[in-house]
């Protein structure tokens, strides 16, 4: 089974919280292991996981970041933690697939410069699904 | 002359680009040489840098990030490139200060559980300027 880190902001906002439940949904639908499964939780706040302390999630995290065969991740709300994981999954030697709705802000340069990422503009929730389907059937 | 690399959010947002100018002011009048002077431009917008493309300023800021002897980092207002730039500066060995507002959300676990970055929670700019010419004292 495919092991994949999904990531997204949490304590950097959570107003696209819904579509990263529904990208994780699809990946499980296609048999993948979503790793990071509560990213995409509408009952999950800015607060972030209140059960544990930050270095025992910052533990979890990297130990499932380096566990994983694959990175997939939301980047259109701005977020210190999915730009640090991005980072260490390509220091990791991770394939790391973007996607950032193209009406909505610019991507950091530092992901859009870096040839090591996949990006996957998208102007529509199709589009971002459709690149997913590419994406697991490539794979 | 000490090599400080300052990170600031860019395109995830500008309402602390006067304090990153101030914090920038500061550790210039103390002798270092901040290479990414431009993060505390006011007139530096969500945009970015339109001269360049993305490819160039990744390199540029990688180069800079190399060479730099000190990050110095404020992290109030979420930023993909920002987290991506610390993750690349802790992998590479460098010494990396954080500052945050507490009263303006928390800062994600992913900065505030790795035990390699050090941590500047702050309530006030005094707060600010106290720790940085702590940092500047000592280093």
């Amino acid at each position: 089974m495919r092991k994949v880190y999904f990531a997204g902001s949490i304590r950097g906002g959570r107003q696209d919280a819904a579509l990263y439940g529904d990208m994780i949904a699809f990946l499980e639908e296609r048999g993948c292991l979503v790793l990071t499964e509560h990213v995409g939780l509408e009952s999950l706040q800015t607060e972030g996981e209140r059960t544990m302390t930050e270095e025992e999630i910052f533990q979890r995290d990297m130990a499932w970041l380096t566990e994983s065969d694959l990175v997939v991740a939301e980047c259109t709300t701005p977020s210190h933690g999915v730009g640090y994981e991005l980072a260490r999954a390509r220091d990791m030697g991770k394939t790391v697939h973007i996607f950032y709705d193209l009406g909505r802000g610019r991507l950091s340069a530092m992901l859009a410069g870096d040839d090591r990422f996949i990006l996957h503009p998208y102007l529509s929730k199709e589009e971002v699904f459709k690149a997913l389907d590419h994406i697991m059937s490539e794979s």
